[in-house]
């Protein structure tokens, strides 16, 4: 059971016209989570984690004692609040995930250290395996990816930190935790830079057969901790966990709402849909997307700027509609 | 608020292996539906409905006599836990919605009628206008469509059930509530038909800017009872109910956790996000599926088949393996 | 052999700077094709057929004598030149091909006669099948559609054609002469209004399976004048014939330097492309377009306005730059 | 002006069931080539040149003598009829090139080297810069890429091509000829392997506008030998001819009959068509490809197999209806 902390740094609450900083604090919203997450846990027996996320600070290139600072914070209380081990994760710089590992590790608690990276490595251009390589010499017990790209793309990039840490004799467990969406046209960002990047994303939703595949491609791959991140809804998680009945050593328990492989569609009413219910029939099917005036792929935004860009300087004001014109402007004509 | 009651008649909870009817009985599924209703209804002011939807019986041909006892077991339920107004909805035949709409009245309740059916009008070749007219003609105060088709296509069929019924001189309300799924490609029967349902419905589903245009759309053309059927994520009512903002007379409760029009990303670290933060981005984008290997638009199945042909008999027997390989066969090949 | 004196017209000739009317003269151009056309004709047995199309001076509401007496100077050369037949194409209004017709009639010629509209019938608003009816009571001895759709739309239309032909119990052959683009989305006006006409249509473009299964279908419907229209190779006219083999009594002479259904492929040097030496591999594929940034369907421009509109006025001079600053506003901004 | 000698090996001719060597001779068909080359060239001042391919006996595995026999063959012929320089071109090994190139050094004529592979490098595994480098150090004049890719994937490979010859300080000249058609999704051996070759392919041919971004990105990049492959048509060539009409110091002599950057589109009798005359209308526009059940990318065949591998080994006999039983059912089930 993971505590709802992500983004939760005090920097962040106080960024760009955000007044939770103020309003709730850093350590009110932290602790509230933790208290939230161990309430839950404990109606059965799951382990309770709390999480860290990359920081304004470091983005505005004001350092590591600052960007620690950030960090040692919201640490402070999930050690209060005694979780059981701690999740470092959506970093897009390896540097700062290393800082943020330091700084777990020094309150001695396991740790899980994931960043949002693909193929083509971090955005200052370390390459992923290097990645997945200084996680674990930082000292991570679990390392992986979460967000920014589809299973598919997460797993191509897990394949190079898994050769990276092979190569090196690392032994640590590999975590995906990609997102729920198709993101083929995406470059270096993610889908944050594809244009349909938050409120259009619906056409790229996976289906549940995506998640199956999914879900036996990473077990094979040798990644034991099988999640995801945006856009998953329950039925996603359930399927992953379906696939994996056998290893898991018995079905979820969400699946007792659930007849598997589409078996339930034997009582439907009409003949032709009865027919549809066997697996292959929902593996092999390459479904429309109904919107025949729209393209496949799209285009990413590709600004190309990274932490240490002027650009990137984030600040406490909020935006402005002078600002907001001149980003448009900028969209449209390039820098 | 609705009673969910859908489908819930005794020959659709004993058809084909279901076991609903033996193990809870339709009396009991329906009173249940009622009294969450109420309890829910009771937390702020609102008006509790029961529903009725096409039943097998009607399906497999067995007539007015029996089809209407099969209302009549649900309606009573209905009149017993003092529901405010009925819903008849979700029916393909308008000569079956008329016997439902009698039982109905016979109990002196304020009808809803709307059928799932779209421009092409019902199963058995009734064009779309002369099925509201007869709704409006059986004494139903509110008329429409539900389901089987997207916002747009359904508007279509509304459009030419208002053109049949001012041409009739008759005055109902009209009701609308389409999918969330985009189904340009679905012919008569729906979305039902296509390959893609149900459960490989993703790449289809509407954004929240779909329905935007959608509840403006519906209210232009005079409809004031605007809805959703399957497929609509809370967030995609909540659209509906912003978008008609100064018409309702103010926002929806659920806009305090939500910036309108996308204002939200105002706060996001990445300029060019923050560019997004502006309703015209969105109106205007035509967003991409993210999956360049499946099609925009699927061949629907057609079987073509509706009441009264033999291979619509219901029956209560679970579907057999060997029925399943015959339908795909059928499927494959044609009749 | 139809001589190529399409849009040949005196009028058209002097159209928006065209300067063929004074260089060539009307005369000129269409006695030169028909000498071209019957020195072709002599190598084998062919008749030799003059044509007529639509004309500035209906467009821009001249009346009856005025629009003749552009068709009565084409046709005068061709009587001149004792073509065989006449073939009044390409109109779409049909009352101005009625007047066509009129003219062709008054010289004694047998005459064809096809309108390049679709199932939505003519642009005044005259139902497909009344053009056919009306065409056949002018006196043409063969009427249809030419070009604006691609060959499936092109059978829907004619087949109301026929309907209305059987039901006015009129006996007239037909004329089938589609597009070779796909055009399911065009409207009324046809390919013209697509985004992509005349200069981006290349993804539209049928294959010559495509045309297999159009020439079947022709034949089917009873149409016996089978032919095409803009984009058509003569690959894609060999299709038609060799679809038609048996009907026809033997293969064209271009099938010499051709193997039938794809067999030429046996030869590959590549084994998995020898495998795809078999009709049904190509009947059932469906080609992907390469362009994952495109959509599948265009919106038409859509305009909406025809003979009688101000807009449509033509003139003798050319167009200025400052006509087409004002036009693109128009496309942008409508009307 | 290139004789028409392509895949006119010896024994290619004789390969599959071609009959072409026993009845016009290797011998026969390349001097009837180069005679009509000259007499065509002779028109003008066109220079002539000859070409070799790749054999079938490289692709059995037969070895270095007898490969560069069947080269010395067609460049005994070419010799003697005095052609001005030799293309060795169409191949995909480095290795059969380089021997080649050998051939046509020892007769003393200037060579153009150009192989059908892409970014990925030769079927052998060899990195398409490394393949450049090596047929710059055999002695090729002018190397680069025909075939087998769109404009912009060659591109993308000669780019590469460049930065290895620039690295070895090598001073050669590139040559670039794509197909016309889009192949984003092509792997290693290029459009052969994509399910719409060679029947199919229409939806994927370029527009004029892809010829001219091709033309600039070409010699931007420095290419100056800059031509096309299969696929392209006089109007494609022409608008790579028009693109570079300030570098080449005039517009070539097909210019004469088409206004420029779709002028002639200001004579259009619709209003809304004239507005399209004007090239920033066409650069920008995407094109759809009026086909919503086709997906816009097809997975190829990618049966991975080259020289060496025993299916492709070559044969004299016919292929029989069997062995293209056996080859269906590999293409479907793998090997």
């Amino acid at each position: 059971m993971q505590a709802f902390t992500f983004y939760a740094s005090d920097d962040k609450l106080a960024n760009r016209g955000n007044e939770s900083s103020k309003k709730y604090t850093c350590r009110g919203i932290n602790d509230a989570a933790c208290r939230l997450a161990k309430e839950v846990a404990e109606e059965g027996d799951a382990l309770v984690a709390g999480g860290l996320s990359q920081t304004p600070t470091y983005l505005s290139g004001l350092g590591k004692v600052h960007t620690q600072k950030e960090f040692q914070k919201q640490v402070d209380v999930f050690v209060e609040n005694k979780v059981d081990f701690l999740i470092v994760e959506y970093f897009e710089h390896v540097e700062e995930i290393e800082w943020a590992i330091e700084v777990c590790l020094k309150m001695g608690k396991a740790v899980v250290a994931s960043m949002c990276i693909g193929p083509e490595g971090d955005l200052h251009g370390v390459p992923v395996g290097e990645c997945a390589v200084r996680m674990a010499k930082a000292g991570a017990h679990v390392v992986g990816i979460n967000c920014h790209f589809d299973p598919f793309v997460c797993l191509d990039a897990l394949r190079k930190m898994k050769a990276a840490l092979d190569a090196a004799g690392l032994k640590v467990h590999l975590i995906s935790q990609p997102l729920a969406f198709h993101t083929p046209d995406a470059h270096k960002q993610g889908f944050i830079d594809l244009p349909e990047f938050p409120f259009a994303l619906e056409p790229r939703i996976c289906t549940r057969w995506d998640m199956h595949k999914y879900a036996r491609e990473a077990y094979k791959l040798g990644v034991r901790y099988i999640g995801g991140c945006c856009g998953f809804e329950p039925y996603h998680t359930r399927a992953l966990a379906e696939e994996l009945a056998v290893e898991r050593g018995g079905l979820p328990k969400a699946s007792e709402k659930h007849e598997l492989w589409s078996a339930g569609l034997r009582m439907h009413t009409k003949p032709w849909i009865r027919a549809r219910a066997n697996r292959s029939y929902w593996e092999t099917l390459k479904p429309s997307s109904g919107r025949p005036f729209c393209a496949s792929l799209s285009q990413p935004d590709d600004w190309g700027v990274t932490a240490g860009d002027a650009s990137l300087k984030q600040k406490t004001d909020a935006t402005t509609d002078e600002e907001i014109a001149e980003l448009n402007q900028h969209a449209v004509n390039g820098p």
